[in-house]
Parts: structure tokens; C-alpha cells; sequence
């Protein structure tokens, strides 16, 4: 048994905060930062969450990445614009751009802001959960390096490229669509690999292209599958999404697509450079541009109410509503505390006694 | 061995056109109209062209659909709208509703329309090809009568819901995006269960929610399964964007949602109404809102190129590009003339008889 070791959503926050401030990022960007961490964490996404606090890390203390950045906008129409990261943490170049798209759509009805020139953004369903506090919907894409292998190919040619968008509800809780284009995680290779498992085919391929059931296989030179994993059972379809989500953040950008995108935290470098950076992509629409937002939040609740009363498949509970698990989590972290795998916690707590920042 | 008839393109064009303005429609709406069916045929998506004319034939004939709608605005910003289709063909109401929003695209940088009251409207891809003529990225999503359990549910609460997404390139023809949420077509099991051949798990369920593998136990109450087919392959993942697409067009746009969509041309009923017709929706950005378009274009082109090398998985000729399969099909069609099954021919054959208008 793996012991996990609780903390409470705060004390996590607090540490993100001082450590990033004292890598050089302005406090009032160590605070967004650490928000959009503990977002992770808080929603059950451990692997976006204060476990990547070291790469993030590393990456400013080698100079990888920008402490301070001057994230600016290279192009701009009235519902549109480009912004370049000026190489700074996803974590704070992404919730800017992400208002510039909120302000745009107040103010015109929809906004689109594409950027380059940043790094790993966190979760996407962060960003979307913005824009809900703000009365809109909204859209959040990001490239990220090549995990991912296109129908009928082998090797690593696009990120897991998530997408999220969100609808609130009257009464109801929002519906908060986040996922992967990729037909699983890398974290369920790795949870595979680590507990010495093999994993189910339509995961992922080996370094022949053919369906890899070692999940040794996967870091042998292999590839994630896109969802739907087979042309059976509607892989171009999850490829195309994949395609869809890097044309979008990084080609409409000008950073570096496919498997030109550079990784997160570790060494191993891309075959060239096409862009800058990685890429992301926000969007907002105004409810009442289309309807008025009483109504629609009336239908939402009845929607998912519907849904909910859907009769159940064989050994499940019936449908979930996309983002009930991690509402759920939110609310048991919230009230218990976040626990961490002992080697995330051991990582924490030697980056605290390394750099004097307490946790 | 069935027998397969070809006719030339612009037979089966001139026919729907004569046929839909014989049945009430003003000629250049006819004329529209045929211009959408003949892009699936040509296409390679037989389901969705004149294999369809009996059925458009059928819901106007009988008054379920109105051959004149007034096609309104019913709410408006300067980049967003709702258009109330009057209970047109969506072949009609839809071209108009594309229109709008490439329109204001081209005034703001990006134009979004939601879309009520409306029927089918042929294929997501001819959508995004007009947005390719005028230089914009173009979006189309409609919803449609539900075929589609949810992840752990039992029974039809979703349509097939597909999605189109299309971006040029410079010297590579463009990348055109255009799939179902759902893991396959109802055209498979439909196949499947002519032949008398099983369909592969992953597919559909049946009635009592368990992995249906004789396709008539679809038809039997069954359900087909959204992309990702299983939790743990990612079935969640296509019922969110099944029901994004839900959301975005039928919510939205105050149309009737999930399982209460209209079915197309049958009588079955749906349990009741909650808005008006069916909806969709359709979105344009300029490129230039971005980024310089020759460089967009180029790097497209790139892109291409780069997935296009990627080593071949074994059995497989290697990735294609979104788009790839239809523009072959196009290309052939164009020379060789459009296939119809027996079935069709005879169908289309009568219709002539029936209506008086040569085929």
C-alpha cells in the first residue's frame, strides 16, 4: 500500500505562491500561478496539480522559462487576437489571455484570443470556469509535446491536446467539459507501468506501431492512441480533434506545432523549432447574444436533470454529468485536505528544505 | 453482388433542384438546397444526399416541413445571432445561417450563429468548404434526433451529433474536419445487418445496456455508443463532445435538445418538446485576426507534409489528413459519375414516375 500524506488546500496554495515567487515571478503572478495549480489539484487532476511544482521549478531556475514576461498582443481585430507569451509559465500567460478573450466578448459578443511563445497552461477546465464566473462560455485549447501517435502512424506527433468548454446551469451545478484528445492519460501508463500491470490495447502503441499491452512499451518509443484508438472504433475521429485543437493553438499563433512542441521540464529536445513555444487557444461567448442566460440556465438544469435520469448500464450508476468527478473531489479536498503520493510529497518537502520556502 | 447504377453529378443535382422547387420551394432556394445534397454525394457520404430526397420529399409533401419559411434574426450582437429557420429544410435555413455568421466574421473578426426551428441539414463539411472560399476558418455542429447512449446510461438521449472544422493550406489542399460524436454511423449497423454480420463491441448497446453484437439489436431499442465506446477507452470523452454539440446548437439557439430532438422524415415521435425544431450552430473566424494568412498557409502546408511522412503503422498505407477520403471521392466522382445502391436508384426512379420530373 502506497501511505498518502493529506494537506490542506491552503498550505499547498501558500507553498506554490512563495516558491514561485522567490524563482523571480512578481507576487501577483506567483498568486495566479498558484491558484491555477491548486485548481488541479483541488479537482482531482494530481498530475497538473503541485506535482509538477519542481518542473516548474527548474525550468525558471535554468532560465528555460521567463519570470517576468511582457505578454503582449501582436494582432488584434475586435474580437480577435494574438498574443505572445514572451516565453512566461503558462500559468500566468494563460489566465491573461484568457481576459483579453472574456473583455472581448463583453464587449462584442465573442472574443478568440490565440497565443504562442508560452508554456504548459495547467488544466483547461480552469479557464473555462472563468469565464463561467463572468456569465460566459468558454473555450480553452493547448498544444503540448508530442505524446500522441495520428491514426496509422507511429511515433509521437501530437500532444494530448485537451479541450474544455462550460455551460452554467440555473440551479444545477455547471456542465465542465475538459478532456484529453488522447483515448487515455499518460498517468494511467505510468500508474501501469508502476504497478507492474499491463494495460488494456486501444491505449497506446509500441514502437512498431503495433498496440502496445507493456506499458513499458509506451516509453520504449511508443505512442499514445487518439481517443476512439482503432479506424474501427473511430480513431481519425479522435486524431482529427487532436489536429484540430494544435491547428488552433499553435498554427493560428505562430508556435510550434505537432511534434515540433517543445516538452515540459525535461531536456529532450523536439527534431527543430517552427514556432515559438507552444500554444494555446481561448474563447467566450456572451449567453445573451443568443438567448436570454435565465432560459438557458432553466434548460441546462432540465437538461442535465434529463441525463440524470437516464436509466443505468449494467453495473454502473447511470450517467455522470460532465464534471461531477471533479466537482466531487473538490468538495472532499476541500473539506479533508489534498492527499499526495508520498513521492510527490517527499519532492515537495525537499524542494521547501532546498529552497527555505516552508510548507 | 448488388448491382450499382452511376449518374452523372449534375443528373442527380438537376433532379433534386426540380424536384424540391416541384414540391414548393422558390428556385433558388431548390437550387441551394441540390447544391448541398450533390457535396455529400460527391463526398462519399451517401447517408446524407439523395438517398435522402424521398424523405425531403416526404415531410414536405405532407406539410411537416414548410417549403417557404421566413428565415429571421431573432436576437443579435454585432458577432453573435440566433436565426429562427420558420421550420425550413435545414438544406435551406442552414446555407442561410453560414452566411450570416461568415459575414460578420468577415466585419469582426469572428461571427457565431446559433440556430433554431430548423431540420437536418445535410453534411457539417459543406459548411466549413464555404467558409474555405472566403478565407475563414469556418465551424458547423448540428445536433439530430437521438441514436446515442451516454457513457453508463441505457437508451437513445443523443444524436449523432457531428462537427466540421476546416483550415486552408497555400500548395496542400485543405485539412476539412467532419466526424459524428457517435463511435460509427447508423449506416454500419444498417450494412451490417443487411449482410447479416455481427458488429464489433464498441459499436452499440442493446436494450438492456449490454455490448450489442447482432446489429438488429439496435434496432431492437438498442442505442449506438458515443466515440471512445467505454470508460476505459474513453467513452466519456465522446459523450462530452456529443453533448457539447448538443449545447451549442439546440440549447443555445432555444431548439429542442437531446432526446426530444425531431426525428428526420419518420414518425416516430420524440416524448415531447422543449424548444423548436432542431438546432445548429456555425462559427467563422478571419485568419488575418490571427496572423498573416500566407504564413498560416504555409505552415499548413507543413504541417501536411510533416504528418503525411510519418512511418506507416503495419498494414496501413499511413496517416491521411482530415479530408483526405472525401476529396478522393469527390475527385473520382466528378469523372466517373455518383454510384447509387439498387435500393436508391429505384427509390429515385420512382420518385420520378411518382412526381412527373425526369431523372
Amino acid at each position: 500500500m502506497l501511505e498518502v500524506k493529506t494537506y490542506p488546500a491552503e498550505a499547498l496554495r501558500e507553498f506554490s505562491e512563495r516558491l514561485l515567487a522567490r524563482a523571480g515571478l512578481p507576487p501577483e503572478d506567483a498568486a495566479l500561478a498558484a491558484d491555477v495549480l491548486l485548481a488541479a489539484d483541488l479537482r482531482g487532476i494530481d498530475s497538473h496539480g503541485v506535482a509538477r511544482l519542481r518542473g516548474y521549478h527548474e525550468v525558471l531556475a535554468s532560465g528555460r522559462v521567463n519570470p517576468t514576461p511582457e505578454v503582449r498582443v501582436v494582432r488584434e481585430t475586435l474580437t480577435t487576437a494574438t498574443v505572445d507569451g514572451d516565453n512566461g509559465l503558462g500559468l500566468v500567460v494563460g489566465p491573461r489571455a484568457n481576459e483579453l478573450a472574456m473583455d472581448k466578448a463583453l464587449e462584442a459578443g465573442s472574443g478568440w484570443v490565440a497565443v504562442r511563445n508560452t508554456n504548459h497552461f495547467g488544466i483547461a477546465g480552469y479557464y473555462v470556469l472563468q469565464a463561467l464566473e463572468r456569465d460566459l462560455i468558454g473555450w480553452a485549447m493547448t498544444n503540448s509535446s508530442a505524446l500522441v501517435a495520428p491514426l496509422f502512424g507511429i511515433g509521437r506527433m501530437l500532444g494530448t491536446n485537451p479541450l474544455a468548454i462550460a455551460f452554467p446551469g440555473r440551479d444545477e451545478p455547471p456542465i465542465v467539459i475538459d478532456f484529453a484528445t488522447s483515448a487515455v492519460a499518460f498517468g494511467k501508463i505510468e500508474i501501469a507501468r508502476r504497478r507492474g500491470v499491463p494495460i488494456p490495447e486501444g491505449w497506446a502503441i509500441d514502437v512498431d506501431g503495433g498496440a502496445a499491452t507493456d506499458p513499458q512499451a509506451v516509453y520504449d518509443g511508443g505512442a499514445l492512441l487518439p481517443i476512439g484508438s482503432t479506424r474501427e472504433l473511430g480513431g481519425h475521429k479522435g486524431y482529427a480533434m487532436g489536429m484540430m485543437v494544435d491547428v488552433l493553438s499553435a498554427v493560428l499563433s505562430g508556435a510550434n506545432w505537432g511534434p515540433f512542441a517543445p516538452p515540459f521540464a525535461i531536456e529532450q529536445e523536439p527534431p527543430g523549432r517552427v514556432g515559438a513555444g507552444i500554444g494555446h487557444f481561448f474563447g467566450a461567448l456572451r449567453i445573451d447574444g443568443f438567448i436570454d442566460p435565465d432560459e438557458f440556465k432553466g434548460q441546462i438544469d432540465h437538461l442535465i436533470r434529463t441525463f440524470r435520469a437516464t436509466p443505468a448500464a449494467p453495473g454502473t450508476e447511470g450517467p455522470l454529468i460532465p464534471g461531477d468527478p471533479e466537482r466531487a473531489a473538490e468538495a472532499a479536498r476541500l473539506r479533508d485536505g489534498i492527499p499526495l503520493l508520498p513521492a510527490v510529497a517527499a519532492d515537495l518537502e525537499a524542494l521547501a528544505s532546498e529552497t527555505g520556502v516552508p510548507l
